[in-house]
Formats: structure tokens, C-alpha cells, sequence
């Protein structure tokens, strides 16, 4: 006998859970798919030099590669395929792929799973899902899809109904504008945004000592005076303070204002987002924009939807100029959080409303014109096949979360009606066979 | 640079495909889901000792295991966690390990890739969709659950429109009961088995032909009486003939009858389905029912959707007795090849029906407007940011095969309209803004 479990890191679900965490995904999906974005799925499995592809050694050193059974103990070469460890190096490739064949900019939608080789540990997972919406345009990209982004975010977080939260918005172009007119070099600047992005688990005083070690004391007070712009009533006002001659902070300050124009006319609640010069993004592929979202009752929880504006997706792959914009959501550790934060909300009822009872096989016949029926309206239904005892049947329904239990008997069919039963009410009343429909629907 | 490309062997679709083939998944999983079964997702590693328990050479040689990083080059050892290659295997181990948080029945859909390591030729699939439904019961399981499955699959091959098809239905158990009462061991059966299985694609003579390896010529007559009864104008009731004193023989036949009578009552159109003795399906697991479905049309494509009943599922990690019921459709390779046949329902629009076009960013105000209006209306839709040439626009438009372009310039914003062309018909008007979503809505 072998002792069944799954793989420490990755997420199985019982039945009730599985509907709930379904359910938040179709949301989300819904919302994607109703501002134009189209679906993408890529496969599992990519050439491990195109996920390879990507700088940085913490990421190779996660890597899941697939090796099939004839290939094991090979020790003299990569093996050729790896399971991905997000949704954007796939999106690349397959965009650089198919550049003609698309449309641009191209609006696309992946909710797929991911896989990182880590060490199992609480809280972090081997295989999740991730939620990600991205447009890539050709050569350019106006800056109002970022806008048209936080305004998913909004519409998102608010239909998921989880509370409320806050979408802090920067420029990486601050920075780098900053940063140049501090005369920080570029090595610097990646490494000072790293610590910046710290801030709020480790405090301001450890960030300081931390940057001493490549800045001067002034150097390091003149960002924490443009870090500290957040506690003022405008901040985005208090931007012309910095920088005054450089190109790259001017740019990054129009963006921001055209963004914070075109969400005006989003009339998204004002106070659901807001401009936040500490957000760094550690990620080094974002040059512009960059997004962070949180719970304003559980900041613990981190960011639960991340993303930023890139300016070439694709360089590996292509010549094209291709911009681009995306946000992810990380559902997997979303979803553990907020059920461990009683935030989820399950559905009500299973995946079917009604369970048909069986009081006794002859009725079989009966039991399944029902069942054609409900499913003839649309009402999800099923048969309990087995005349066991009703105890039991009652108990399975119960478990199973249908509303309804429907039970014809002897006296029910001689005068062709049914015995319906509100599991929720526990009203009981008899209906006709020929209005069970029109009757159920009046609850459902 | 590195030239963009897939692994051999797994599917990616451009978006108009993806839409097709979402809506072709979504079509099944509504099928499923209002018969009241519940959705399951199983992590894709596996341990390794888990997917390894399943019997038959064939499948160890076919198995891809997950390397990390840190752990290439380990010769000595089996990799501790490999990918599923089917649904069944991970359905085991979670049945097994919930079996105390289950009710039984336990019905559930599953609808996840699964992997093989084969080696990449045309028609061969190393990642593909399986789409399952199983119902497992604990003890016993009401043979009504086979019944059930097949207007299951009569339903949702219904719902996909791609022509009409038949589900051949059959018992291991008449096999297992002829074989015996010839006196041939079970050994030798398995091995008929596989052979007859071949039927279709070798014909009879050759099947004869291999049979005598085993078998004497009177044995192989009697054999091919029984699988030529499926010539006769009602098969089933030719079983007498057959076997008349073996036990199992007998239960085969009765559990037949059984479907049928509950078949009737569902009145599924009587040439849909069919009691063809010639279905052996080669896998071990099966110990009774047997389905294939095959589109009438297209013999060609083999079936597309298969099952059967087997008497216990999880003998590997529990002794609990727990006999099941299931189908399956290989969603991948049915896709490819009814889009090969043009038998592909195409969704008409893209995820959005409707596109606000960008004459001039000075109206970006009333873009926005237009598009909320439009959401809270749950009418899909999106706003093409960039003031480009409107001839670029429409051709954007026509590839996003959106339905409806709208269009606010000067003289709209004036007397507060929208140009609201129908892409389809050509039709252009001019309609209120404050009327917007009630005159799509009517075409939508």
C-alpha cells in the first residue's frame, strides 16, 4: 500500500473550495474578457533556452525540467524542455512567433498555472496559478492602456468582493530621472530601487544604512525627500520639487498626469487609488509605469495584483519595437489568504441545485422525465440512483449543498406530482409534475 | 537571437482558434456541471512511487519527470515527482486520501492537461485536454450511473453540433464469460482482447488469423458467432444463445438490459446509441461497461469519447472497496481534427462585441463614458486608444471581429451621439448617447 498525498507546495482542493476558488477565477475571467481582451494558452513546456532566455540567476536556479523516462541519468546536456515559471517569457515567445499574424496592439488574456522549483515552505508554492492580462503594441503604445489597466484592476477587486483595497501606482522613470540628476550610475540605481522596495517590511532606517553603502548622506536624503512626497495632500503636485532638467523624470511626470487624467474620466472612487513613489518593483524589465494592489485591511498580505509597462518585450526573439502592459494576479496565494482571512465567498450550492431522490427503483421512469426536464430549463439537477434509505440520501444532499430535494413516491405519482423540499427553508410542498419547472425557477 | 518556436507535440492556438476551442471546452463543462458533477483540479506532478503504481510496461517508458535545478545530473535515483499522463491515476490517489471528506457517490469533473513523453510525430500528442467525469461509490455503485454517462455523452456531443454520432456500448463481463465457458484462462483473454480490439482497423480475417496463436479454430468460430451478432436486428436479445450456464456471462447481460430499460426512459434518439459486442477497449482497468462514441461521418477520427466501469479504483492506497464509473474526452485531438473536417463552430465575435473607435484624444472623456455605460450593461467592449488613421481602426476592428464600431468626432460630441456601425450588415446610424447600450442590446 502506498500512502496517497500530493506533492508539498501545490494546491488541491475539496469540492467546496474547488467551486469557491472556480468561482473567483470566472470572475476574473469575466472581466477580463469583457474589455476585448482574447484568450491565450500556452504550453506547459518550453524550450528551455527560451526560458533561459531570461536574465537573472535566481529564476534558473528554479527551473523544472522535463525529462522523459528514456532521457533519465543523461548527464552531458540541459534537457531540452522545462516547465515555465511565468506567463510572460511565454508571451514573448509566442508573440514574436506570430508577430503576423496578429493584430496590434494585441490584447490577450492567460490564466494558466506556473512552477518554480523551490524548496518546499509555508507560503511558498511550487506549482500556482497566475491571472495576467498584457497589450503589446507595435513601436508604440499609448500610455492611456496603462490607465485602462488600473481601471480593470478596480472593476476586478471590486466584483470579486473582498474588501477594500488601494492601487498604488509610480514611474520607474522617476527614479531613473532621479537617480541620473544624482549622478547615481545605472548599476546603482537597479540596486537602490531593490532596497527602496523594502521599505515597507523593513522601515526607513534600515533602507538608509542599507543605501549608505553606495550613496553619500545627501545623495540618500534627496531620495528619501522624494520618497516622502507620499505623506503630502497632492504628491503628484509636489513632483516639479525634483529633478528639474531631467528628461527621463519629465517624461515619467507626464505619463503619470495623463494617467491620473484619463482615471478621472474613469470616475474610479478617488480614494481606491493613489500615487505612491516608494513602489520600486524589483523586476528589472519594467521601465515605466509600475502597479501595486492591496488590501487596505490586510496590508500583510502583500500585493495581490502587481504589473508595469515594459518597453520591448521581446528582444530575444525579434527586431520589432514591441511596448507593452500587464498586470498578474497571483490566484493560487491569493485565494489561500483570503479563505485563511474568511474573505471567500463561498457559493451557495453545489454544482447542482436540485438532487432527484430515489424512494424506489420503479419509479425510475418518472424520476428521470424530472431530470429531462429541469435540464430542459436549464436547472442542474441530477438523480441519487440507489433506493437507499432516506436518512441517507437526505444527509448526501445536505453535503452536496442542493436547494432542492424532490422525492415521488407511491401517492406522488398516482396523483403525478412531486414532494419538493427547500433544503434551506425546509418549506415542503407538493407540485405537479408539469409545473415543477416554472415552480423551482421561482427560487433559483 | 533565438528562433521563436513550441515543443513538438503540444497545441497553441492563435485567438480566433482559442475562442473556438474555449467554447468548445465550456460547452462540455456546462454539460457536466448541470448533471451535478463537481470540479476538480489535481496538482500536474505527482509523486513518482504514485504514477508508477499504475500496471503495463508501456506507460513507465512514456512518463516525464520534474528535474529541478539543484537536482540535475542525480543518476542514482528516480526523480521524486514526475507529470500525470492521465486524469484517472491522480482521481485514485485524491479519492483515496479524501475518501473521509467525500460522499459517496462522489461525482466530479476533471478537465486538465495530461503529458506523455512520446516521441513527437504527427497525431501523437506529448500535452493534451482530457475532459472527465467519474462517479465512484463506495461499496457499490447502481449499474444507473453507466446509463446515466451515456445521455451524458448523447448531450454534450449534441451540444457541440458536430454531427451525428453513435455511442457503442458493451460488458468486459460478456468477454470474460464466453472466454470462460470455452475454457480459455485469463492470460489468453487479455491478449483476445487487445486482438479483437483491432477489428475495425485489420479486419476479420486478420484477427482470425492472430487468434489461432491461442487458440483453436472452433474457439475462434464461437468467438466471431458471438461478435457478429452485432449484424442482427437486436443484438441483445441474441445474448441467449451464448455462454447459457456462465455467472458472469450472465451479469454482463442483465447489467446490458439494465442500461437499456433506463435508456428508454431518457428517450435518446434510438439509432444514437448501440450494444456492440466487438468493443473490448484495450486497457486493463475496465471490468464491465464499455463506451465508445464515434462520429458516423467521420470513422475515420476513431472515438471521441470513451469509458467504462471499473469494479475498484484505489486498490493501491486503500482497502476500502470503491467501484467506479467514467468517460473521457481527448479535447485536443478531437479540436484538431474536427477543425481539419470544418466542423469547428467559430464564435462569431471576439471576446468583445464592441469597439469604441479614437477619432481625436480630445474626446477621450466621452470614449470612457460610452465604454462604462456600456460594462454596466455587461456589453463587451473596448476602447482603441490611439487616434490612427480610422482606415487602420477598421481593419483593427474587422480582424478583432468585433460586431459593432462606434465613433464619437466633432459633430457627435455636439449633439451628444454615437455613429454606431453594425460591421456585419454595413448598417450605420446615429443613436443617442443615453440610448446606446438599449439599441445594442438588441442585436447582441
Amino acid at each position: 500500500m502506498i500512502k496517497p498525498s500530493t506533492v508539498p507546495g501545490t494546491m488541491e482542493l475539496l469540492p467546496a473550495q474547488q467551486l469557491a476558488f472556480d468561482k473567483m477565477i470566472d470572475t476574473i475571467k469575466k472581466c477580463y474578457q469583457n474589455s476585448g481582451y482574447t484568450p491565450l494558452e500556452t504550453p506547459l513546456m518550453e524550450k528551455s533556452e527560451i526560458l533561459l532566455t531570461k536574465s537573472g540567476g535566481e529564476t534558473e536556479k528554479q527551473i523544472y525540467f522535463a525529462v522523459p523516462t528514456g532521457s533519465l541519468g543523461e548527464t552531458e546536456q540541459l534537457p531540452k524542455y522545462a516547465l515555465r515559471f511565468d506567463l510572460t517569457v511565454p508571451l514573448a515567445r509566442f508573440v514574436a512567433q506570430h508577430e503576423n499574424d496578429l493584430s496590434f496592439p494585441f490584447k490577450r488574456y492567460q490564466i494558466q498555472r506556473v512552477y518554480r522549483g523551490e524548496s518546499a515552505q509555508k507560503g511558498r508554492y511550487r506549482e500556482f496559478y497566475q491571472c495576467d492580462v498584457d497589450i503589446i503594441g507595435k513601436d508604440n503604445l499609448s500610455i492611456a492602456y496603462d490607465a485602462e489597466l488600473i481601471a480593470l484592476i478596480y472593476r476586478v477587486f471590486t466584483a470579486l468582493q473582498i474588501g477594500k483595497f488601494t492601487i498604488q501606482i509610480n514611474s520607474r522613470k522617476l527614479f531613473k530621472g532621479l537617480f541620473q540628476s544624482l549622478d547615481i550610475d545605472e548599476e546603482t540605481t537597479k540596486l537602490v530601487m531593490r532596497e527602496i522596495d523594502k521599505l515597507e517590511k523593513i522601515g526607513e532606517e534600515k533602507v538608509k544604512t542599507s543605501l549608505q553603502t553606495w550613496l553619500s548622506s545627501e545623495q540618500t536624503e534627496k531620495i528619501f525627500a522624494f520618497l516622502n512626497i507620499k505623506n503630502s495632500t497632492n504628491p503628484l503636485q509636489e513632483l516639479e520639487k525634483f529633478a528639474p532638467n531631467n528628461q527621463i523624470f519629465a517624461e515619467g511626470k507626464q505619463e503619470l498626469e495623463k494617467i491620473w487624467e484619463i482615471l478621472k474620466y474613469y470616475e474610479l472612487k478617488s480614494d481606491f487609488f493613489q500615487f505612491n513613489p516608494c513602489i520600486a518593483r524589483g523586476l528589472d524589465y519594467y521601465t515605466s509605469t509600475v502597479i501595486e494592489t492591496s488590501l487596505d485591511e490586510h496590508p500583510q498580505i502583500g500585493s495581490i495584483c502587481s504589473g508595469g509597462r515594459y518597453e520591448n518585450l521581446a528582444t530575444h526573439y525579434t527586431k520589432s519595437s514591441l511596448p507593452g502592459v500587464g498586470i498578474s494576479i497571483g490566484a493560487t496565494r491569493l485565494f489561500y489568504q483570503l479563505d485563511a482571512l474568511g474573505l471567500i465567498n463561498y457559493p451557495e450550492n453545489s454544482s447542482a441545485s436540485v438532487m432527484i431522490a430515489c424512494l424506489d427503483e420503479k419509479y425510475l421512469a418518472e424520476y428521470i422525465q424530472i431530470n429531462k426536464i429541469l435540464l430542459e430549463n436549464n436547472i442542474s439537477n441530477f438523480v441519487y440512483w440507489q433506493a437507499d434509505k432516506l436518512k441517507k440520501q437526505f444527509k448526501f444532499a445536505d453535503k452536496s449543498k442542493v436547494k432542492f430535494l424532490l422525492m415521488i413516491g407511491e401517492e406522488e405519482q398516482k396523483n403525478e406530482e412531486i414532494t419538493v423540499k427547500n433544503l434551506e427553508t425546509g418549506e415542503q410542498n407538493n407540485v405537479k409534475f408539469g409545473e415543477i419547472a416554472k415552480y423551482l425557477l421561482n427560487y433559483l
